[in-house]
């Protein structure tokens, strides 16, 4: 496409247009919208985007994303380190988090397992996950991963390939109708786990 | 809300929480994206940003985007000086000048009058629209901004108000049906200009 933009405004049109979900139109937009804003705010933005790698590292124990050799979580004494939640990746955490409802620690996988996507065994942190078991004190893994295709392939992996002699309770969320749903409008897989996972009232 | 990211995950966060049509949960879902990118991209996104108000400036003559004192359409010679298309803001220019059926050159207003959004006369590029105009051989000036009522109301602002003795046509882009639309689903104001504006075959 032929454009009369200034080259910068075409190369930042072009940063933005790699983001995903941002079309080139909204790449424009975005990239006019920051040329009208304060020059010391963009520096700002640039600062951050620039030190990112810098400040931030996978921690040593849970491969969350962390500060410090070990993320906030692994850092906090008041965990129970006996009850781990296995999730897809650090944004996982964030949304467990806020529910207030875990008190236990995590290993973020960095994925899961998806043979089309070339992601296999070992592009996920599986064999930490299991050295991590190997002779410690977890007596529940909590599997956290999306229930889906791939999400279910990658928790039956984790089951049949626990290292042996471990004798650890694997749980995974309870599947139901999500609160303020519809039961009119929920699918059958959905209200087939809601009915078999039935709580007595 | 409580975050257990790293602080500069959380700060990249919110500077891109701060863009428009950017909400927290994409905010977030960019800056792992952009973690997860090769630290050289991510360093070349930042340079580019870090660099925007030094390379870009404002045409003096159109007010167009610019890297040099004039624009990129003002130094092209082969362009028609006679014609000024009035227009809001560069983009527009963009998708103008796409069309490969305009030859000859813009003035950027800056936006439209908006007494609401607190944009006046004296936000916008209209005094300088006036002086361009005195003594100038512009023979017509095209009306190129939306047909809103901001936008109907400047371009009565710039008729009412052009330096005396000015004998310039001042003209608008035609309004009607866009190709590909839906006659059934054009609205009564579209439908009765599409109609007003009616061509021989």
């Amino acid at each position: 496409m032929r454009s009369v933009l200034p080259q910068a405004v075409r190369d930042l049109t072009a940063e933005l247009n790699r983001l995903p979900g941002v079309g080139p139109k909204t790449a424009s937009r975005l990239a006019l919208h920051l040329l009208r804003q304060p020059k010391a705010s963009v520096r700002q933005f640039a600062e951050t985007l620039e030190t990112l790698h810098e400040n931030v590292r996978m921690c040593g124990t849970c491969f969350n994303l962390a500060d410090q050799e070990k993320c906030i979580i692994c850092r906090d004494s008041g965990r129970d380190t006996s009850l781990v939640c296995v999730v897809e990746e650090p944004l996982d955490i964030e949304a467990i988090e806020r529910t207030n409802s875990f008190s236990g620690v995590y290993h973020v996988l960095g994925g899961v397992l998806s043979p089309l996507e070339g992601i296999g065994v070992d592009s996920l942190q599986l064999e930490s996950l299991f050295a991590r078991i190997t002779g410690s004190d977890i007596r529940e893994l909590i599997i956290g991963l999306d229930p889906t295709l791939e999400g279910e392939a990658t928790a039956r992996y984790i089951r049949e390939n626990m290292p042996s002699g471990t004798r650890i309770k694997i749980s995974r969320f309870a599947r139901g109708i999500p609160t303020g749903g519809d039961v009119e409008f929920a699918d059958a897989m959905t209200l087939s786990a809601a009915l078999h996972g039935r709580k007595e009232l």
